[in-house]
């Protein structure tokens, strides 16, 4: 009964996700769907995205958040579109909260978006929300064993940034030991060390986003 | 119908919750609920626990996790009674889950429980599972906005452990504005700072433990 209950709603979910999807095909735009553990450097990306791409690619954002507008603020000082959705106590966005969201995005005006969904490694990735890529960032101090104990996570990833490579020299982080768990998983995901402190592997990250957004030109409609 | 669905969910675990918590009380246990983000350090203090503790005090162990045994392996290795739970999947243990691994623990023989949950700062504070105190363990890398963005979490905290505080040097961590963010939602909760790589603020963790171990005895029956 609880399992059927729940098949319904990813169904429901997974039909709006589709819609969205469409709706970001037709007008041009490459949707991101950013995935974390708290304090994994989400936000922290994205600011280092804009820096990077601002004068060449028109972003736009849009922050979930449990509580709060402290990353929607930070965001909203570059001077890009940026929408908050607070899911007051859920632990992911779902499709129906970007839907909203999107009839609000002016998505003619932009070329990527990114979602920065909850932090949470684990029901975020249950949930499809419309977007073309997946990318998921880990943290050095979290530890290199993230992706044997949440291994959904790093299946459903397309990209892959481990942020805060200016910590390895004080933490026990094995960065090949780290990439062999996760090919075992899903042996095509690209893995970038980066750090958005220092800037170290922005300009790989960066390279795979105007990349990415050229397939989504290129042929119409996203991969 | 939805809404329905989970109060019923909810209201059915924390019957079990409290059947849980009467076992335990019957045993003389002193219950901790270990909950945190994603590598924020829930093993390593309970092996510095185990480790400070050990002579005095009988301490088993309770892994929840929703994948691997790496934590258990580790654990195991101090040769104290430890369980694995897998919830091939879920986010968050609930009552049921521990009610079956307490069949299985030798309860005679403890003094005091570690659960360490899933690694989720959201779902995991929303059910109860029967221990006695949530223990919440931050660290210094994730960032000090985690109280204001995900706040249930640190409301439902008795005590806090502000890990890794052996990366402040290399953070912009306020650990004074993260106090103040703390008080904010839960005045009542005692905030120590620690280091599981140094040992630096462990002592005044294990004298919290000894502490509420010795006011379950006095009374009888949990705090």
């Amino acid at each position: 009964m609880e399992i059927k209950v729940l098949k319904d709603i990813l169904s429901a979910n997974d039909r709006i996700a589709h819609e969205n999807q469409k709706l970001l095909d037709s007008k041009g735009v490459l949707a991101i769907n950013v995935m974390a553990s708290p304090g994994a450097g989400k936000t922290s990306v994205i600011l280092q995205t804009i820096a990077g791409l601002k004068d060449i690619i028109r972003i736009g954002v849009i922050e979930g958040d449990v509580s709060s507008s402290i990353d929607t603020e930070r965001i909203a000082k570059e001077n890009v579109p940026v929408l908050q959705i607070n899911t007051g106590g859920e632990c992911h966005l779902d499709a129906n909260m970007v839907k909203r969201a999107l009839r609000d995005m002016p998505l003619d005006d932009i070329d990527i978006l990114f979602i920065e969904n909850i932090g949470n490694l684990i029901c975020t990735a249950e949930f499809k929300i419309g977007t073309h890529k997946n990318l998921v960032i880990a943290s050095v101090p979290e530890g290199d064993d993230k992706p044997l104990k949440y291994p959904l996570m790093f299946t459903v990833a397309d990209i892959i940034l481990v942020n805060k490579i200016d910590l390895l020299p004080y933490s026990k982080f094995d960065i090949k030991a780290y990439e062999r768990s996760v090919k075992g998983l899903n042996e095509n995901v690209e893995v970038i060390p980066v750090s958005c402190a220092t800037g170290k592997g922005i300009q790989r990250w960066l390279k795979w986003v105007t990349d990415s957004k050229d397939n989504i030109d290129t042929e119409g409609s996203a991969k």
